[in-house]
């Protein structure tokens, strides 16, 4: 008996190994990207947390997972997420105590914080219409994102960065991940969160450190998209050195808002294609943090690594030499030092390239800035003029010192 | 001094408290979909697995994951797909030896195919541009691409289904994932293949129980969208299970076409909102697979799950009785046993609409059909019906099989 036709699908050739029916087809999934500038978001009196909830369908459930550095700088942030909560029965019920989890770094070297987070929305019931409000720095959203976009495959996030760098940064991507074999977010998935709210008062409690740190991935995106930006940029460090918030809110908000909008209007949100422009100077600041064992932070690594590139780009007669000179005097004005005893391990830094292309896959895809807000890609490095530009970058820097001392 | 104003952004407001900068917009990621039928695909005469890689590029690097089940049944496969890499040295270089790993649901129920996923995609050097080929039963198709879709957030995955269900189902679908706190993919994310490659000689050394599995979801996609097909369906019930190849390649082609136009068409390939007309009967399947500690296979609950739902809906008089005959005849042709004695624990099999709805969130929504190609969306469901229901079908069982014998 033949196989029987079935209607509107070709009936069987007569030879079946020459069977080869193609279906092919392409479908789009849509994300919205909500991004929020307030302060006090937990005061019961101000509306930004709340607006972002479904309104109408009864309280969803909601728990707090919160970075435990940021609870011990405000002890009081448990209890305001539990009174921000009480005070809107209509809209959140939170399920259970904020839980507290290990921050920094540490916490996407292992699977301990990404378990903590995939058992309490087992336990306490949190469905893919269910929220995980998560309040810490870019390491501890990483982390907990990386579980809640695993669980049930995906339930609702509500990112709270604690950290300028998170605010301007991190917390407004759609990456999430941990570390594994010694490599930087060589686990994680692109999953975007339901809204981020940046609460600028979380910035206050920040070391100096900390509140530095976001300011190079404003240098950078402002290099990369908006000389008016960049030329603020160069205008405020001072001020956002001597810790004025006014002045971090704008620059944490417009930073924030270009890297926003680079995922919505640049057509590869996923990465799915070659050309990742906002990982400008950041081969080897992964490399770097790996190197020093996370000693430098995210942000230090990226103001090191952008001056590398641009060092190299000018070595290359791809830039002009001003650029450098600009960017450095502006990162040196907010805070930054711009070379570190690790650089002096050329060959190990230069496997951040190889590294950093077997992340990305294909060829190797360096961005540079050819003039301020004017990227440019280079696909090869001439690695003797890289070792060069690290040597003027060591040198550079102690002439710098030297001068600011 | 005032904070600087930055060209095209607004001014800051007088009264910081005040800030609520808003900021949002849409964005939309792509994905290709690619089917393919054929028959001796690492064949290296056949074209269907070489025309999938990237042509003019240089070979892409790949590793090979095989379902250990499958690799006993042919143990020629290793050395196959090694053959077939070697005569494609322009395209594909294959990086190291194919990887044997445990299958069946066993391989779901921790992290140990994950990471050994994982480690060879580190080892081996596979990048975002490299592949995966992974042959295997759908838990190993699970596993395996939870880890490819994790790894740097993502490498190219090839799969190549070796069951009958993973053919017609879970292979064309976009999920992925391990089952964790005793729920069945608990964990996991949507990531869509690079491609799916059904080859129906593999279909050959299954075992009568796996080569009927697969066959209930192809009732239920009838059921849900072509009533010609369900025609079909119940006349060449018995050459299904009399084994004809011809006819079950045919029926499989059909079923993955029918899954892969719902995600390419149904507008919601992520079950980003709520309806999920696909879960068809899979409730109670769900749970049946957990309570019987996957003694039945998916496609065996699914079988049963399917029928229990029909009855509810003909005692409820949301169908015609005769869908419900017609669907268990043809099941019962097929080979199919349409119940369980752990069915006689109504209270632990009634959880699993509870546990359903905490999945999806939201309300409740179960999918039945007020008629063939005609699906409904139900949000309540009368438990002392659904338990008579139970009843039903434990007792018709038993009059069918006595009949039969």
């Amino acid at each position: 008996m033949p196989a029987p036709e079935i209607p509107g699908q070709p009936p069987f050739p007569s030879n079946p190994l020459s069977v080869d029916h193609r279906n092919e087809g392409r479908f789009s999934v849509s994300w919205n990207h909500r991004l929020r500038t307030s302060r006090d978001t937990l005061d019961p009196s101000n509306p930004v947390l709340t607006d972002l909830l479904p309104h109408g369908e009864g309280p969803v459930r909601m728990i707090a997972i919160l970075d435990r550095g940021l609870v011990e700088a405000r002890p009081e942030l448990p209890a305001q997420v539990e009174h921000w909560a009480e005070a809107n029965p209509t809209l959140v019920r939170l399920v259970g105590e904020p839980l507290t989890v290990n921050g920094g770094e540490e916490c996407k070297q292992d699977f301990d914080v990404f378990q903590q987070t995939a058992r309490a929305i087992n336990e306490r019931g949190i469905c893919r219409k269910s929220f995980v409000l998560v309040a810490g720095g870019g390491a501890v959203l990483d982390a907990v994102g990386y579980a809640a976009a695993s669980a049930h495959r995906g339930v609702r996030v509500i990112r709270m960065p604690s950290t300028t760098l998170a605010q301007a940064d991190a917390g407004v991507g759609v990456k999430n991940g941990i570390n594994a074999f010694g490599k930087k977010n060589f686990l994680g998935v692109f999953s975007p969160p339901w809204a981020v709210v940046n609460d600028t008062n979380l910035l206050t409690s920040l070391s100096d450190r900390h509140w530095r740190s976001g300011l190079s991935e404003a240098v950078k995106v402002a290099l990369l998209k908006n000389p008016d930006f960049f030329d603020t940029l160069c205008s405020v460090a001072p001020q956002l050195r001597s810790r004025n918030l006014d002045t971090m809110e704008h620059v944490v908000q417009n930073t924030a808002r270009l890297h926003m909008d680079h995922i919505i209007e640049g057509g590869d949100a996923f990465e799915l294609e070659i050309a990742r422009p906002l990982d400008f100077g950041h081969w080897s600041a992964h490399k770097l943090e790996q190197m020093t064992d996370f000693g430098l932070a995210h942000g230090e690594a990226v103001a090191i690594g952008l001056t590398l590139d641009l060092a190299y780009g000018a070595m290359m007669g791809l830039l002009p030499e001003s650029i450098l000179r600009r960017t450095r005097r502006c990162l040196l004005d907010m805070g930054f030092r711009l070379s570190h005893e690790a650089m002096n391990n050329h060959e190990t830094l230069l496997e951040g390239l190889r590294e950093f292309r077997e992340h990305l896959g294909g060829r190797l895809t360096i961005t540079l800035v050819q003039d301020i807000g004017r990227p440019i890609d280079v696909h090869e490095i001439d690695l003797s003029v890289m070792r060069r530009a690290i040597e003027a970058i060591q040198k550079a820097d102690i002439n710098e010192s030297s001068r600011a001392g």
